[in-house]
C-alpha cells in the first residue's frame, strides 16, 4: 500500500496553537518533509519539534528558490512532488508541514495537487493563521459586524486601492515593505501590529508609528 | 486574586481541530461559558466536551438575541460581562467558548474589553477559523501567488460587488441566503463549498450547482 500525503499546517509560531489533529498526524508519519529558507532554516519543523518528538523520523527539508516566474515554480513543485513520491511509493506516510494555515499563501496545496496526479492520496490539516494568532495576542476583533475583511500580502500590486475599502484590512509579510506601507497609510488610521506573532521577540504595537523596523513574520491590521 | 477571562477558540466543528492551548485552557477553567441559540443549542460547547471532560465544572449557557441595533447588542454584551464578573470576582477562571476564531464575527472580544473596562485580566487564544477547514476538506488552496483574499458575511450589503475583485472570495453563512448568492454566482465563477464543515452531516461542493439546500455553518469560496 502507498503511503498518504498529509499538508499539516503548524501555525504561527507558538508550539501550542499546533491542533490535536496536527500532533496526531506528525506523530504517525514517519517521513516529514519542511520548507528550508536560503539561511538554512525550517521554522515549520522548528515550531513541531517543541510538541511532537521527531527522534528517528525521516527530515526531508524542502527549498522553495524565490522565483516569481510561474513556470519555474512549477517545476519546483514536481521536483518536490517526486522527491516526497518515492516515499510515498515506499509505504511511508509523509507529513508536509508549513507555518500558519496550509491553504494561505502556500505551496502544499499545489505539491498535493501534483501527488494526486500521480496516484497518491492526500489530505490537508487545518490551522491558525497568523493574523488570527495577532488579533488574539492584540486582543482586538479582526471583523465586526456583518463587514468584510480583507487579507492582502504586502507584495500586491494594488494594495493601496484595497486598503480604502469598507471593512478590516489585514497586510501580510508587511516586514520588507515597511517603509511602503506606513507611507500608505499614514493619517488618520487605526493601525495595529504584531511582529515575530507567537515566537520569541514578539512584539505588539497599537499604533503605526511604534513600528520603527520590523521582522519577516509581521501582520498589520488597519480598520 | 480574581479570575482571568479567556476566549476560547474551538475551531469549526472537528474537536480535533482545538489547539493544545485550547485544551490546556478549557481544563483549567472551572467556569466554562458558551453561547446557546434559540433552539437551545451550544454548538462551541459540544466541539469542546467531545475533546475535555467538563466534569464538574459550572456550565453558563449565553444568550445573544439576534438583534441588529448595535445600542442593544451593547447592553447585552455589558449584562454577560456582568454575569461573568461574578465569578472572576470569586477568583474563578473562566473560558468562554467560541466556534472558529475569537477574532472573527464573534462577541467574544467586546465581552472580553467590558470585563478589561471592569478591571479584569482577559487573554483570547486563536482557533482555527471555518473558512480555513473548508478549504482543507476540500483541498483547494484559499489565497494564492500574492492574490488578495476577501471573506465577506452572506448579509454584508454590498456583497456582489466585492465577489468582482481580484483574489479569492469566501462568503461567510451563506446558508440563509443561499438563492440569492446562487443568483449572484451565477455565471462562469468557479465556486467551492463547505456544509457543516467538521461536523456530521458534512458536505463538499465543487460546483455550485450541486448546492441545493444548505445549513447554517456554510462557507462558500469563490475563484
Amino acid at each position: 500500500m502507498p503511503g498518504i500525503f498529509y499538508g499539516v499546517s503548524v501555525g504561527p509560531g507558538d508550539p501550542e496553537l499546533l491542533t490535536l489533529k496536527a500532533v496526531r498526524i506528525i506523530n504517525a508519519c514517519p517521513v516529514i518533509a519542511a520548507p528550508r529558507t536560503k539561511n538554512g532554516n525550517m521554522i515549520a519543523l522548528s515550531i513541531a519539534e517543541q510538541t511532537v518528538d521527531l527522534t528517528g523520523k525521516t527530515i526531508i527539508p524542502l527549498d522553495f528558490p524565490m522565483n516569481p516566474d510561474s513556470t519555474a515554480q512549477h517545476e519546483n513543485h514536481c521536483r518536490i512532488a517526486e522527491q516526497l513520491a518515492v516515499y510515498l511509493g515506499n509505504g511511508q506516510d509523509t507529513a508536509m508541514l508549513n507555518i500558519g494555515d496550509v491553504s494561505l499563501y502556500s505551496s502544499c496545496t499545489y505539491i498535493a495537487a501534483e501527488l494526486a496526479e500521480m496516484g497518491f492520496e492526500t489530505k490537508m490539516c487545518a490551522g491558525v493563521p497568523s493574523f488570527c494568532a495577532a488579533a488574539a495576542e492584540l486582543s482586538i476583533p479582526l471583523s465586526e459586524g456583518s463587514k468584510p475583511l480583507t487579507i492582502i500580502p504586502a507584495q500586491y500590486e494594488a494594495a493601496r486601492e484595497m486598503l480604502g475599502r469598507d471593512g478590516t484590512a489585514v497586510i501580510m509579510k508587511s516586514g520588507r515593505k515597511l517603509s511602503e506601507i506606513k507611507e500608505m497609510l499614514s493619517g488618520s488610521e487605526t493601525v495595529f501590529a504584531a511582529e515575530n506573532c507567537g515566537l520569541p521577540g514578539q512584539r505588539l504595537y497599537h499604533n503605526i508609528d511604534e513600528i520603527r523596523d520590523c521582522g519577516y513574520l509581521t501582520v498589520m491590521i488597519v480598520k
